[in-house]
């Protein structure tokens, strides 16, 4: 139970001590020990165990009223880089990023899925080797490594689950691959749950409950609730793509079902309802394209696209009753008539409750917002409370 | 992150060597020192401390190879009790359970909410004052009181949040009204949320992904998703009762919308669609007289308001991917029709991959789910690891 919120615990482990250290403020060891009620001499041995570690560092001296002024210790983010990796259907975007996802060298490879895991993931460690080259990085310093993977994937496992978009990947054991050749923990998610993750990380940290909404070829979903990522049972949580519309009942979808929200939201699905309509368009680039030269048939197209997908989320709404939505994709990116479309059926479709303090936003930095995620997936992991009282005695 | 998943941590604090002992199975201090890692002196100076509280007993001697059989310790669900309270529209369930959510003695009470929160909580005190001594406990054994509200309820705060049904309850500080007069903690929620609770903590305590769905005079649903309930950032989470279905477009919902799910299907809607049929149904008991009455045009609408309920749940199934639906309330209780209709439309409409390992099934015990949630939301508050480091030196 959530009774946290009631009466705000105490950060009394080192693990908690530590993430009460993350923000970056350089505190002292009065602090700490006023902050967690620990005695003096357990903050001066967990400090001592931090620093020699290089995760915590002197940070000069606090102002003083008289006498000595004391030392302050801060969280180091350059201790230690992770490597992130979103796996696309035809590219693969790596980045090393530091301990706080800020990005150090990144790069972007075309590969094909259709290799396999082996391929591929030789690849990417490749690359990742690298740039950590790159980055002035020992091989030492990887911490971990987080991949995203386009398809549905078994977290506590890594292994994807019948990826319509990866047949060969299905149940392959990535971690085990990867950590081959890495020697590092390597965690494994939805490519749409890093991007929710990745965008909750940077932007709305302190939002609890938030879905992140991904519209490009297909159309996809990231789930906080209570600040942390909801998978599901089988990993397959915020499939938006395949719930039914009314409007599509008779549009047949890839997925073998009719009706699907992919089937007239989508990309693809703009693109198909445009090339009916006489226009060019063979793909989401080329809608995009259109967007830009300002096509007006386009823009319509985009905004009842929108509204397709803003009927489907306002169930959502009713269901989750989160306090944010982020749309992101390089649709939403270049029009604002997708998430107008959204809005106008989010807002009247669902109660005042859920939608009076209901934010829908455009994603910052969409195209980077994957790898940060995965990067902050593999960052957590070695700084979670737990890895970090397994350091000490 | 969910990295427990991975790397299964040890329960290292004594907040989460008592959850160890909380199966009830009895442990030597050999177990636990072998179970969380601590140095025997650590795990008996914590036993000494909890066997001081009664949360924890002397449980026997287990068998020995040879020497003196090693003494056994043991949860003790006996050592307090709590007051679960489920407020309903014209009535109250009240009942006084252990610590293991078990029933010591219960009341239900004819009572209006249009009377207010004091008059309704002073009767709900007085009355639980009578149930205590009826199960012959001590004003001192009480530890805290969950309650259940029909409506949102802020959970940090234990305020209804404008509860179409009462009014005059919102945003009135219900815990602070019940404390005053019974003097421990309390805690509120929505109803629904609890019975999700009381049906996961009572029968599957082993799932992490569950909805529990209450099919009533109105409709509603709780989410528990990785383990614990989901509330949603103002406490309307679950509320599927106004998520619109195509079918019911033209039906005017009293929520001011047109075509919610609650429109078609609840209690009230089957019997509104058997009186224009001539068939007498003021009510929900009347269509619950009516079915056992093997009346088959009431059969067919529970059937239909089954498939409207379904199409619904599939989309929440896309959405969340939960390993188990359980359905409660006096119509699935009375007809099997109402879960064959969900079972038609969810599994039809939705992913193989969401539905392959979905079961949905009926609720076991739904009459005392509520007031057994309640029960178990004051006693998690009460045996949290955090409320339990708190005892400690």
């Amino acid at each position: 139970m959530e009774d946290l919120l009631k009466f705000a615990p105490r950060p009394t482990g080192m693990g908690e001590m530590f993430q009460v250290l993350r923000d970056g403020q350089p505190r002292t060891r009065a602090d700490l020990a006023a902050i967690t009620g620990q005695a003096r001499s357990t903050i001066a041995a967990r400090l001592d165990l931090l620093v020699s570690t290089g995760l915590i560092g002197p940070a000069g001296e606090a102002s003083s009223t008289g006498g000595r002024p004391p030392a302050t210790f801060a969280f180091r983010p350059s201790a230690k880089v992770v490597l992130a990796v979103e796996v696309g259907v035809t590219n693969v975007h790596l980045a090393v990023t530091d301990l706080s996802s800020t990005i150090l060298a990144e790069a972007e490879l075309p590969l094909a899925v259709a290799d396999g895991p082996d391929v591929v993931m030789s690849k990417v460690a490749e690359t990742g080797r690298k740039l950590m080259a790159t980055a002035d990085r020992s091989p030492e310093e990887l911490a971990s490594v987080g991949v995203g993977l386009p398809g549905p994937v078994e977290y506590a496992t890594g292994r994807p689950i019948n990826p319509p978009a990866m047949p060969s990947w299905d149940a392959v054991d990535i971690p085990q691959v990867l950590e081959r050749l890495l020697k590092v923990p390597v965690l494994v998610d939805k490519d749409v749950n890093l991007m929710a993750l990745g965008e909750h990380r940077t932007n709305w940290r302190t939002v609890r409950d938030m879905l992140f909404v991904n519209v490009a070829t297909s159309i996809g979903s990231g789930i906080i609730s209570d600040g942390e990522l909801r998978r599901g049972a089988q990993g397959a949580a915020g499939d938006i793509g395949h719930i039914a519309v009314p409007t599509a009942k008779d549009v047949l979808c890839w997925c073998g079902n009719a009706g699907c929200l992919e089937a007239v939201a989508s990309g693809n699905a703009i693109a198909a309802w445009l090339r009916a309509r006489g226009l060019i368009a063979n793909d989401t680039s080329d809608v995009v394209a259109l967007i830009r030269s300002g096509d007006v048939t386009t823009s319509r197209a985009v905004r009842q696209a929108g509204r397709e997908i803003g009927s489907v989320l306002a169930a959502c709404v009713s269901m989750l009753n989160p306090s944010l939505i982020v749309v992101g994709g390089v649709i939403s990116d270049t029009s604002e008539h997708l998430i107008a479309g959204i809005r106008e059926l989010v807002y009247q479709s669902s109660l005042p409750l859920a939608t009076e303090h209901l934010r829908i936003v455009t994603s910052r930095n969409w195209s980077r917002v994957g790898v940060i995620g995965a990067s902050a997936m593999a960052v957590e992991h070695v700084l979670s409370p737990r890895a970090i009282d397994a350091l000490g005695p």
